[in-house]
């Protein structure tokens, strides 16, 4: 029927006029998944649950009562969002044998309640903490657009990003603690929108680390994400609506961001923003030294996500189960030992000048862009030759993207375009300060119309 | 001339008139500190920079350009607020040869913004870490409603709470981050008002615990403390204004805040409550298994204040210098280093589970009615003879009011009469949850009237 890699807006025109059954859209989404090549994309498929909401939504629609654009629209969810009657895994063996969640998620509830239909839960790095994807229990979805050799997905949310990016469904819901959603949308040449912490409810999903952890779908373009995230936010229509790039600032930060860059990101970054430009854009380029600060102060204290995943699972990782965890990840966690209360008050209270201190920085309304990663998709053959290789390269996919966390931006990363022999996408990366998300997605809509036309 | 023991209300009135100079003013109040029998309530007077600002006081009131009410009122501020020029002390000798303070804090660039006169430097607990207001280096100001014997002033605000009862001052400046404004104030028959966490700027106030210090005034009536929170909020004048009774609701918590209450305490808190009836409020009692639930959670984890503030002086407390600190503060923050990030981290995420739970444990507009503490201010005799004495006495005096700093309420002390032979005071304290401080003060302000008249 031809219906897989299509937007939320191309399926939502075949659903609202009839043209498309949602049982026949859900039927045709659990085909495609449980016939596809690669089965490590989804951790488990739910078909079941998907039939009886695409019958619910199957009979609004055909009575005429549709509840908006998202009714009937497949979306599928990262493990760790609890979906009532199921465990919630987080990518991890160990929690296999959980009580199973006795509601939905938030998030997920919010979005059930706009019409969708959620079809499985998919893979991501054990406990959501690399931002490479690999996962040694449930696989290593592979990463779509790489013709050349296996190449990885991004993570921690890498079977949302290789789900969308596969075709197999419009859009998939991440987390983003260190740039998880932002960088396999990049990885995978998809969009990617991480909501400034708090703008979405957090009940129901598993922690990685708490005063970091933020959402977002991972979709086909700028309008999904917008809808899906008025949709989450309880909200029956968006009041995001596309703004003007005439005069708009958008800031590239000369700091960290381009350390090591790959020629051809850069190549494609710099054509992003040529025709940012030719849209009535002012570009400027300003140097920022807390960014550099924060890699000395993680480099001195520890990281705040390995104090916090500490903190979440020291017991876990003391057990008998810790022999059932990826050892890559117990030992980054474990790192977190190490740092103490003053350490980690110290962390916090940086960071709090930090955030004060990047609000003086930038104009209101101002917007950063940047390349999202400073280089593609990784082959995996011999990124896990051994610790110190996978390190390197984890602690690379997650450096331009953590800097947003830790300052509590929120952020689009928007495709611009793909780099070498192979082909593989670049991402480009708009960040706003916290909590200017409708101000964000609204440059964003335009800023995709401008880089991908 | 006979203006000491005047509110601010009073003073203003004949300074604004121009029955009294504010030049004479300050002298009267410099020479009252500098021939008071107590020499411990002020650890630095400051007549300089007094008679500097009432030299400007008087110019603008003789020209007719007052710039408001606090116009020529003397204040005095905790040691723990930056004063330009002088070293930042915090009750403590290892601190004596600090740089000083290049600028005012901003709540004393607020108050001298006001008109008001800085007088001096007011004696604390060291490092505001005790709740009953013991200093060793710098003595420990008498409990001036005292008549049997010398009683303990309460803290760390104990400076404030006695040049205020003393009649030295109409207003001092304290922080609270367990208590130390409201304790004070209670023990000593004054008013003492502890805003919400966040509701002045906190720039130069040497820090105990970030997550819980907040400020406020110790001042004779609660309309004296809506005006100078005001003008510590940098604005002209309140838009608080008297609530009305009727129909207010007050809950009375009967978890924890009555356990092992003083009888004379019992009854003069029960007479305000019967007075405030008769003016019109409803009154409920309602158990918060949460009150009990918190102290569970120090006697398993630790405290909140304890883990922040070994954050803070760590290295101090290794150092040489420890042995020139009361060897009672050392050991209270020494236990914050068998703190863990787990634990801390366990700590900070049940505080937020329950402000969230308190919040949906009272009605909109409820505010919470308590005896300030459960005992009358104790005798200093006996309370120093062993550690376990102190400790204990100590635990005491905090633990009605840090459940108010630990759920971040706003919350003000009132006094509502005396018991026993020698008299002494005791408070009444209503708290208000987080933020809603203007309604907390404007019921406040007609609670006073109907319990002290």
């Amino acid at each position: 029927m031809g219906n897989l890699g299509k937007s939320i807006a191309q399926l939502s025109v075949l659903l609202q006029t009839g043209a498309l059954d949602p049982r026949a859209l859900a039927e045709e989404t659990l085909d495609a998944i449980r016939s596809h090549a690669d089965q490590s994309i989804f951790i488990r498929p739910t078909p079941e649950r998907a039939m009886a909401e695409a019958e619910i939504s199957a009979k609004r629609l055909a009575e005429g009562r549709s509840i908006g654009v998202l009714d009937g629209i497949p979306v599928a969810w990262k493990d760790l969002f609890d979906m009532q009657g199921m465990a919630t895994t987080a990518g991890s063996k160990v929690l296999a044998k959980s009580r199973p969640a006795t509601a939905d998620a938030a998030a997920v509830a919010a979005l059930k309640q706009a019409g969708m239909i959620a079809v499985g839960r998919t893979n991501m790095s054990e406990f959501a903490f690399s931002g490479i994807g690999i996962n040694p229990h449930y696989g290593t979805p592979k990463n779509p657009a790489a013709t050349d050799a296996p190449r990885v997905p991004g993570g921690s949310s890498s079977g949302s990003g290789v789900a969308v990016a596969a075709g197999l469904v419009p859009v998939a819901i991440g987390t983003d603690t260190g740039g998880s959603i932002r960088i396999p949308a990049a990885f995978n040449g998809i969009v990617g929108y991480k909501a400034t912490r708090g703008r979405y409810g957090m009940g129901g999903v598993f922690p990685l680390a708490k005063s970091l952890d933020s959402l977002g779908p991972l979709c086909r373009t700028v309008q999904d994400a917008v809808w899906v995230d008025a949709a989450m936010r309880g909200c029956t229509r968006s009041e995001v609506v596309r703004g003007g790039l005439e005069g708009q600032s958008l800031v590239v930060p000369e700091t960290v961001f381009f350390d090591g860059i790959e020629d051809g990101v850069a190549t494609a970054f710099e054509a992003a923003l040529e025709k940012l430009t030719n849209a009535g854009v002012r570009i400027r380029r300003q140097a920022f030294p807390i960014f550099s600060q924060l890699f000395e102060l993680i480099a001195e204290k520890g990281a705040l996500v390995t104090a916090e995943a500490y903190a979440f699972h020291h017991e876990r990782l003391h057990g008998e189960n810790a022999r059932n965890i990826d050892p890559r990840v117990v030992s980054r966690i474990l790192a977190g030992q190490k740092i103490t209360v003053p350490d980690y008050v110290h962390i916090l209270q940086t960071r709090e000048r930090m955030i004060a201190e990047m609000a003086r920085s930038v104009a209101p309304g101002e917007i950063l862009v940047s390349p999202t990663l400073p280089h593609v998709a990784p082959k995996i053959e011999g990124l896990l030759a051994d610790d110190a290789s996978f390190f390197a390269a984890n602690a690379k996919a997650l450096r331009n993207t953590q800097i947003g966390n830790f300052l509590d931006w929120c952020g689009v990363s928007i495709p611009c375009g793909t780099t070498g022999a192979a082909g593989m996408p670049v991402g480009c990366l708009l960040s706003g300060l916290p909590h200017t998300d409708d101000h964000l997605l609204a440059v964003a809509l335009a800023a995709e119309e401008a880089i991908r036309n």
